[in-house]
Parts: structure tokens; sequence; C-alpha cells
């Protein structure tokens, strides 16, 4: 790790670059004025706005790129042909070690597969894993999803690493000392599902001193906030995760309409106003912006693609904490920890 | 078909059997009283629910049973042992074509594998599949979504079935002439997600003329309304319908909590209210009640476990519907129309 904490920032990436990030850069960098910031991308522009949002000087340092990866290129073209874009270059500084993370807001899957390639996956790590922090109906409790798709097919063994980076991931997060976790599935009796998810939970049985393995977790037990990490393959993850998105959108969006039609309602709006922003607070997903790839020989965090810049540095912040507690090598301790029997082995 | 239009009640399946189910079937016979029900249960407590209820002695017949199929009983022992249940005596009448359709309020896996075994699938089905329908945010648009649960693991060819079925369906209870069909995936472009789901959009693309395939879907999708049809594998879709359901309680007991501890919210209720009203009828969960196993020989409707006499009503009218439209015998027709090219016939 460099002496002083740095983060790698891809500043061309995302719907709002360069803007959103220079200022969410800024937001973060107030609040963490001890980090020192990499900036990836067109310098002319970089310089205004850092000028503008008044950057400390001493806080951060330009590297000019010309390149910039488009939201619709292929993850195989983009880690064919990007070598010298802002996200490329970013990443690179991490395997470097000039970096200790890198943020970007950029494609999701070029990210992800940039990252693979340029920082490697932790021995041990078959596959890596995207992990996400998601709202629950209690109210101080977070649920930690993975993976959201960055596996479309897993067998037994990717799903029980999942679960020891899941759980690492929400000690870390939470400071909670044996976090519960769960596999996702279509059912809670231990008949029901798919083959890979049944070995997983025979290894991770046979493993409960090391991970908190609690059983089988259904689509509507995520937002119930029982369980503190839920583990899936990263199509069903990302099925689950935008089904809930959506569905939270569509509930805002007929709430809206109906109340429209009501001069009633809008009476109302004083009345509901602060518990409709108190509410919107506690599911705000800024707060929840910044998912990770976990199982990477360094710590790349994505940020929404739409994210404002309040949002962004929120990415940044989850990114510089990870960082601070130390996330690989936590990871790398606890998967070499893991007995897999001979049983497992086989997998 | 029975000259009478017949149905057959599984009068001992559910949370809230026998009385919700005589209850139900008093509101669904009175609103369409041609209809002849074989009541199979428990006689003394069917005879006595039905004079209760003021059934029409016209309009039922009771069919005395002792066994129940329990809620956690595996599919492949009551399958074995259950031959003497209301559930497999209800399914049994479909059969012999005394009755035209069966419901049951029961064990789902139960009721799958007795009506699979029981009816048989239909030719040119490789797996039946479970569809239901679901709210949108649109006001008078409602989505059909297969399968929900039947078949953990599916190929191509599946998909292409559920598809086809999934159309018809939707032609029926809908009218539509040429519904939308989206396959559910995690991205949007063609290159993304499992093999079999780029396999099935590749057969579907050939045969536009039969199923109008308008390409993927992602999670966020199945609650705008943009799709008539959405097609996955029974373990995505499962943790899809779980998640949107998981959702929506979520939703709504948070905006409990936070409301509870504002006294200004409490004051707009009544000016809330109607709205609140017009919006719960909209998504009652009794409205959607009634989930189809769509690709046997024979029409058995699934009733949520946990439904009161109004939902149990409405599974049981969607049944009367589906036989009154010959479900059966159109999706025979469409799916003999389908052209399977030699390629295709080798997935």
């Amino acid at each position: 790790m460099a002496e002083r904490l740095v983060i790698s920032i891809d500043a061309m990436g995302g719907d709002n670059a360069p803007d959103a990030i220079i200022e969410g850069v800024k937001i973060a960098s107030d609040k963490n004025p001890e980090v020192f910031f990499l900036l990836f991308g067109d310098e002319d522009e970089i310089s205004r706005l850092a000028r503008q949002n008044q950057l400390n000087e001493k806080c951060y340092k330009i590297y000019h790129t010309d390149q910039v990866v488009k939201p619709d290129e292929k993850p195989s073209a983009a880690v064919r042909y990007g070598r010298e874009s802002s996200m490329w270059k970013a990443i690179f500084a991490v395997r470097t070690g000039e970096a200790s993370a890198v943020v970007s807001a950029g494609n999701t899957g070029a990210l992800m597969a940039m990252s693979k390639i340029c920082l490697g996956t932790m021995a041990g790590v078959d596959r890596p894993a995207i992990a996400a922090i998601m709202p629950t109906q209690k109210p101080n409790k977070d649920v930690i999803a993975l993976d959201l798709g960055a596996n479309a097919e897993c067998n037994a063994t990717n799903l029980v690493e999942f679960a020891i980076m899941g759980s690492v991931f929400r000690r870390i997060v939470y400071g909670e000392k044996r976090p519960t976790v769960a596999l996702l599935n279509i059912g809670s009796e231990e008949t029901k599902g798919r083959e890979e998810i049944k070995q997983a939970a025979a290894i991770l049985k046979r493993n409960k001193d090391k991970v908190n393995y609690v059983g089988f977790a259904e689509g509507h037990d995520i937002g119930t906030g029982h369980t503190d990490v839920i583990v899936s393959d990263g199509f069903s993850g990302n099925v689950a995760l935008k089904s809930i998105e959506g569905t939270a959108h569509m509930v805002k969006n007929m709430i809206k309409t109906y109340a429209k039609k009501s001069v009633l309602a809008w009476l109302a709006v004083p009345l509901i106003l602060p518990t409709y922003l108190r509410l919107k607070k506690r599911v705000d997903p800024r707060r929840y912006n910044g998912a990770m790839f976990l199982g990477l020989n360094g710590i790349s965090v994505k940020s929404h693609g739409g994210a404002d810049a309040m949002g962004y540095s929120f990415a940044v912040e989850s990114a510089i904490n990870l960082v601070r507690n130390d996330l690989c090598e936590k990871i790398r301790i606890d998967l070499e920890d893991i007995i897999f029997s001979d049983e497992d082995a086989q997998l």
C-alpha cells in the first residue's frame, strides 16, 4: 500500500462525467483530507473542474488520457482496444501500487474485465463477484448481496467463495464478528433448488466455524433484513437486484399516478412531507452507491453510471473505507483458512 | 369436456381450508350459476360449510376423502402415498373427464407433480411451467410471467415452449391478438446472459410470425408494463416473483414504520385514504390469485395457500375462464404450428 492513502479515479466514466466525478471527489476529499487522488482523463477539463470546485491542490494529480470506454462497448473489445483509456489507466495505477483502489462510474462489464486482467484474481478464488449493499425494512439494517452479475453461471465452489468473501466484506463494513450468510434459493427446504446450491450448502454446513451459514433464503427474504449476507449466482442475483429496484420504482410511480387524481391527497402533502423525506433519505440510492468487485488483487469500486456528485462521493468513501480496513488481505486469510474437505475439493 | 362446465375443488388444501375454500366456491358459484362443482374432502365438514354458506344444492356434489396432502410434504412422497387425498382425487376427476379443471390451494410442489402424473404433459411440451399474472405500474396493464418455479433449470427448447404457452395464455385472458413476449436476461444486449437464453432468442426471432418476440427484458422491466409476457427459467422467475412481492411488502412496512412516528402523518390519513384504497385495490394480491400449470392435458390452477374466500374465488373464476376459452386446445394448436427448423430441433 502507498504511504499516503491514494485513490485512483476514472474521471471520464459515467453519464455525468467528468463534472459529477470531480464534484464527488471534492465532497469525499473534504471529508477525508488525508487522501490523495489520481484523476485520469481529459486534463484541460479536469483542471478547469478542479479549480471550479476548489479541490485542494495538494490532494490530487491529473494524468491525461485521450480515450474513453463507451457505455455500450463490449468488455472484450474494451480490454483489447482500450489500453489508453482513463478506465484502464486508472486501474493500472492500482496494479503498479501507485494507488490502493480505483473508482469508476463507467461501463460495468468493461470495468470488471479490465480489473480482472489488470489486477488478477486472488489466489484461491476461481471467479470474482460483484457485491453491493442494499437497504432492508429494518430501520438500521442493510444487507450485502453477491454475485450481482459478474458470473451468469456458477458452481458450488464459486458460491462457497462468494459466501466467504461476502462474510469478510460484511465484517469490514459493519464490524460484525459473525455475520449470518444465506444462499438464495427457490424454497427453504433442503431438497429444493439447483444441484450446485445444495452442494454449496453442504460445504458451508461443514465449515460453520468459518462462515456463519444459516440456510436458504428466498427472494422475499432479501428485504426483511433477517440475514446479513445473501449469496447467489450472478444471473439470479442480477434478476433479484433489478426486480427490487424496479418494484421500488413501480410503487413510487403508482402512488404518484393515483395521488395526482386526488385533490385531497394534494392537501395532505405538507402533513406527510417530513415522513416522506425521512423514508427517502433511508432508501436514497446515492447512499447505497458503490458496488465492489470481490476476489481481485486490489480494490475496484463501481459507481452507478447515473450517479450525481453526492452519489459518487459515497462510492469513493466506500473505497477509502475498504482500503483502510485492508479488505483484500482479510479475504485472502479467510479463504486460506477455510477447510475444504477432500470431498469438497472434488467439486 | 363435460356437458355442464364442471370444476373440481380440492377442499382440504390451503391454510384456511376448508372454510375459505367453500366460502370462495360460494362467491364464484353466485357469479357463475351454470357451473357445477365437485368438492373433495371431509364430507361432514364440507356439508356443514355448504349449508352454512347457502351453496345452491344443484351446483355441487361432495366426494368424501380422508387423506390430506401436508403443506411440507415432499412432492415425490405425495405422489407415492397420497392417492387417497383430496388433492389427487380432485385432479383425477379432470383426468376421467368428470371435471374440466381443478383448483387447489394446497402444497404447490405436490399439486404440480400430481397434475403432471395424473393429466400428462401435452404432446410437444417437454416441461410444463407455472404462469401467473402480475400488476404493473400502468393503470390497466398486467404482465404474465412464467416459469415461476416448476423447472429450476431449462434449455432453449423449454424457454421457447414457455414463450408459446405464455403467448396463448395472454391471448385468452386479455383477448390480445399478438401479445409481446420477452426473455428475462441480465442485459439487453444480444451478447449478454446464459447460452440457452441466447439460443432461445435465436429460435424465437426465426418464428416472429408465430410469437411476437421483442427481445430481452431485465428484472426492472417486469413492473413497467412494456411487455405482455416475460419468459424465464423457473429459478430466476421464482427469484424475481418473490423479490417483487418482498419489496412491495418492504415498502409498505417502511412507510408504516416511518409514518407511525409522525403525528402529522396520522392527521393526513383521512386525506390520503381514498387514494390508498384505490391503489390497494389495484394491487390486491387476491385479484392476482391463481397460478396456472401450463403444458398439461388439462387445466390445473394453484391458489395461494393463504388466500381468503375472495382470493380463492378469483382462482376458481380464472379456471372457469380458461375452460370456457379452451386453453389446452389452443396451446396444442400453437405448438404444432410453430416451425422448429432443423437447427432448432437439434437443441
